[in-house]
């Protein structure tokens, strides 16, 4: 690997590699990506593993490191390749957009993704209504609190935070998708539909979509 | 409320407010405490969910604002008031401290926080054991990975990195109080039992206890 090159660990699936896939398109920089099927349990292999003692996509690899936890991975990114900015500039807007990210990051994505459902399905035997339902409940709530946060703030422009991606865009769009997949009514979000539509006619954005992945099925 | 006051929002048990209360006391910053009763249901009342639509703890208001999501009102503490530091200064060394403080706040505690628990109790009429086992399945799950970066890295310390606190730890202390709660075992983590007894012995620390706090039961 050389100096300044990025090699992504991911899953043409997952919303937190999706996340990664977005912000590194926005910035310009090129990567390799690495695949392992979530639903094979590749990533639970030794060789990831010493790579990612969680066993989760993302991973960056970048001059011998490797990077761990979207979030961290998309901070990092901004802070050694600051342009174009994800991130507003005064602390109190940064707030604001971190806050709404961390919504999705910390309030829905981590109770439905794949290792979640697992749990419910294998371990507990639930039905997949039950399961669809669990699904449902945590995205809508964590909708509700965007959508209004979006709805009730001068800052909401054409995107969630002014007229350009932030990391709000780059977490809020792989949930939109993620929940399309499962089936929900979008209606009553009407905010962060329109959010969605508008990132969707960006090229970064366009580019990262899970079917647009090498291992997209 | 004048310039530079602080109101905190929060709750004595929950981790994520308790995440806040060390890092406003790692900062030497004084603030004002407002207990909501989550087990009650006190942070569904309108009042307070006109401070923050998610109905969550904490929020912190300051100079007219309402700042929600723990980690995101930390990276504004961190950036107004940049000492001391709670976090490294490369960008790849604050890429570790935000991973590891991510593991916590994003695939630990957001699964067995109490919204989650009384959805399993509940929505879905699980037994305590049922609980008990979901509870210690995802924190075993990320303990063992923070376990492992924390023993197989340089760059820890004292603390989770480094011989001062960062964020990191503002995050894994108050996972491991809410694992005590749970009457875990917390042997097969030596190094996180470590960094959490030196922790506990800083004022800062001290003083954001769930059980110093004037709403503990």
């Amino acid at each position: 690997m050389q100096e300044g090159e990025f090699i992504l660990h991911g899953y043409f699936r997952s919303s937190a590699a999706y996340r990664v896939r977005i912000a590194l398109n926005l910035k310009g920089l090129t990567y390799q990506g690495v695949a392992h099927h979530l639903r094979r349990g590749e990533q639970y292999a030794a060789a990831y593993r010493s790579l990612n003692p969680q066993g989760l996509v993302p991973t960056l690899e970048v001059n011998g490191l490797a990077l761990t936890q979207s979030l961290a991975i998309i901070e990092y990114l901004e802070e050694r390749y600051p342009e174009p900015a994800l991130l507003p500039k005064t602390p109190e807007s940064r707030a604001r957009v971190r806050s709404l990210a961390q919504i999705t990051a910390c309030d829905i994505h981590p109770l439905n993704n794949l290792r979640v459902l697992n749990y419910l399905r294998q371990g507990l035997e639930h039905t997949e209504d039950v399961i669809q339902a669990w699904y449902a409940h945590w995205v809508v709530e964590g909708f509700d609190a965007i959508e209004r946060f979006l709805c009730e703030s001068p800052d909401t422009g054409l995107f969630c935070h002014g007229d350009s991606p932030t990391v709000a865009d780059v977490c809020l769009v792989p949930q939109v998708a993620n929940a399309r997949n499962f089936k929900l009514d979008l209606s009553q979000f009407p905010t962060i539909q329109r959010i969605d539509a508008i990132a969707s006619t960006l090229p970064a954005f366009r580019k990262a979509l899970p079917s647009n992945q090498p291992d997209a099925e």
